[in-house]
């Protein structure tokens, strides 16, 4: 019997009402004859009271015993799906991540699953009960519970189906799949049927909410189908997999946009003074991310190191810049804020020259400031003024005909 | 080094000031070169709102989930209160009943602790951390989470002093210890320096909220000391140990009560149809818990059997008498409410005969009507109208001399 992991989302647990829709849902799936194995993700609401009650003793809890609170977030929405499935007659049980047998391993600040115990869920399935686990959590060697960080439940779900040898992941969402870009800023946007794992990744990576990128790439490691599909209605969401065939002739698979970027720059007096490997190695051991880098040596212009951040880091970033100006040695620094990103991602790209180069000349078309850019094997982003940012999403999902209906 | 258990009150964990308070007195006790564990209990209001969690999809939810989502409470007490530790530089974990070691058995309804891993607690101690254990859980042979039930922290508190051999738990309470009567009714009652389980249990049955009879039951087993003390003020408590040698010639220790008590009365045409094993079989099978028994079988008058009940079971006792009427044979049922039960208790009265008829002439001078009369080796219960509840426990405090100070 094939075996099928269902990953749920927070919302889907707003209310009894939505509880009991989708369990009904998910009643219907082991009616086809699936062994089903649902992960229930965090729910929001009850993770920021969770968080309230721990920052209420101190503000730096130990990450031991916040990760200890919060897992019971996803425990206690388990329960409550196991509960809702019990009462249509069906047999359920939830199972936290240490009763699950998800081992973890914290390498570096991150926590990573290590180890599924098949044997647990597989006998679960055998005896016809629907496990129902709490994502996003785990145990580590020493028995310590441990929470896996952000797109741990989806992660969860991929570890679990790679275990167990499921045929896929439902990943369910309140939407009916993945778009060619976010329908509130591109009223063009249509669903896609297909897309490989490399593409979904640099959409996720690129700002699309709809499904975390480490979870695409454990899929896309273990070849494990993630089906992106709507929680409510019954119609064929978006398939992740290896290799697509039927879209294959299309160059660009979608747009992504992310806001409230902010592009800093340092300035130096000479060439010998630039050390871009004690610059972005100083920022990293502060913890802030950068993304686009862009340097600019021409003859006769002083040199200059730009990259863009996050807002949410921007602060930090300042004060970190500031305090190693010395070691450093740059002579001053500047920052543009009101910036975003928009990018093109499709893997047709890699034998298509001339795609970054058609993306130009449309933004220059429209008249649209490019400020720094940044390329990959499949994907192109720009760094645009925040205000032009939705006009140009629009114009490149035209430019590169994501409009057009497909098989 | 010796080793101590102490057991909070849920009232303890009220607000981030009250877990602080708590913390320094924890602690104080490490600083005096105790090997500390702390065992917390199940927060009332907490456990209320999960509860209702569960309770918003179906009336009847499977025990073995409402267990996993009730057993969040004690996890997040332990770990708040870790996290408190941490923060005054002292090493803390928090441990579910799982993480501790705490094994259970369900052999009827009940969930009881087989075992406690002691070397899990152990290391911790050893290595100068301070475990703070969530009370009232643990898991069963298959993994799932159980709850312990009524009580359930004080057990986990006390089979963990045992396991660990502990020199005695300190159970902290918002009094300064044990009473010899509830000084809200009995202005006289003062603080009982010692007492034996038996007494304790007995004071804890007949209605003293102080600690549940169970935990009692299992320190009496194994010997281990409980110490009954204030968590705010520095005052000797109350110990409760297999013999009291100080206190020894007093006869009678404590007075309890208990309000709310109700009296049924089931008559019979005759004694051939009296069944009393059939009667209470009946109600037991119903969850119906029966105190005190009077039958009544006087020549020329047809036999009834009377017996008292809690409030709460009232309505239920009712329809399982009416709906096995035929089968018990009896031809009519009766009631009186608005009663209420004095005991007096002391190990003393084994060796004291007598103790039972002071009490009858002391009520009978105080005019109060005995209804119902129940005794044991070191307990004498009386059912009086509830109107005379407060007077009758003041006049048997002053009859048995407990107002006078002992060693």
């Amino acid at each position: 019997m094939s075996s099928r992991v269902i990953k749920l989302d927070s919302q889907m647990f707003a209310s009894a009402d939505r509880i009991e829709q989708i369990t009904k849902k998910i009643i219907n799936e082991k009616k086809r004859g699936l062994n089903v194995v649902v992960v229930v993700p965090f729910i929001h609401l009850l993770d920021e009271k969770l968080k309230q009650y721990a920052y209420s003793i101190t503000n730096e809890p130990s990450k031991r015993e916040l990760d200890a609170i919060r897992s019971t977030n996803s425990q206690i929405a388990s329960s409550l799906l196991a509960i809702a499935i019990n009462k249509f007659g069906f047999k359920a049980v939830s199972l936290t991540g240490w009763q699950a047998g998800i081992e973890t391993i914290t390498p570096n600040r991150t926590v990573l699953i290590e180890n599924v115990n098949r044997q647990i869920i597989k006998d679960y399935l055998n005896n016809d009960v629907i496990p129902i686990i709490a994502g996003g959590q785990g145990i580590d060697q020493d028995n310590n519970i441990t929470i896996l960080g952000e797109g741990g439940a989806e992660t969860s779900a991929v570890a679990v189906a790679i275990a167990i040898e499921a045929d896929k992941v439902d990943i369910y969402t309140n939407a009916i799949g993945v778009y060619t870009a976010d329908p509130k800023i591109v009223k063009a946007a249509r669903k896609i049927n297909q897309i490989t794992y490399d593409e979904m990744l640099e959409l996720s990576l690129l700002g699309s909410k709809i499904i975390h990128p480490r979870a695409v790439e454990l899929a896309k490691k273990y070849s494990m189908p993630l089906d992106v599909c709507s929680s409510t209605e019954n119609v064929p969401g978006t398939l992740i997999k290896g290799e697509v065939e039927m879209e294959r002739n299309l160059i660009v698979r979608g747009v992504a946009y992310e806001t409230d970027i902010i592009r800093l720059t340092v300035g130096y007096e000479s060439y010998e003074q630039v050390s871009l490997a004690s610059l972005f190695t100083t920022l990293a051991e502060n913890q802030i991310n950068v993304d686009i880098i862009v340097q600019a040596v021409i003859d006769g212009v002083k040199p200059t190191v730009s990259f863009s951040i996050d807002k949410e880091v921007f602060a930090e970033a300042i004060k970190v810049l500031e305090s190693h100006k010395q070691s450093l040695g740059f002579s001053y620094a500047d920052f543009e804020v009101g910036l975003a990103k928009v990018s093109i991602v499709g893997s047709g790209m890699t034998s298509n020259p001339g795609v970054a180069a058609r993306m130009f000349e449309r933004l220059l078309k429209e008249n649209i400031l490019v400020k720094m850019v940044s390329t990959s094997e499949i994907k192109v982003s720009v760094v645009v003024p925040q205000d032009d940012m939705v006009r140009a999403a629009n114009a490149l999902h035209d430019e590169f005909n994501l409009v057009e209906e497909l098989l």
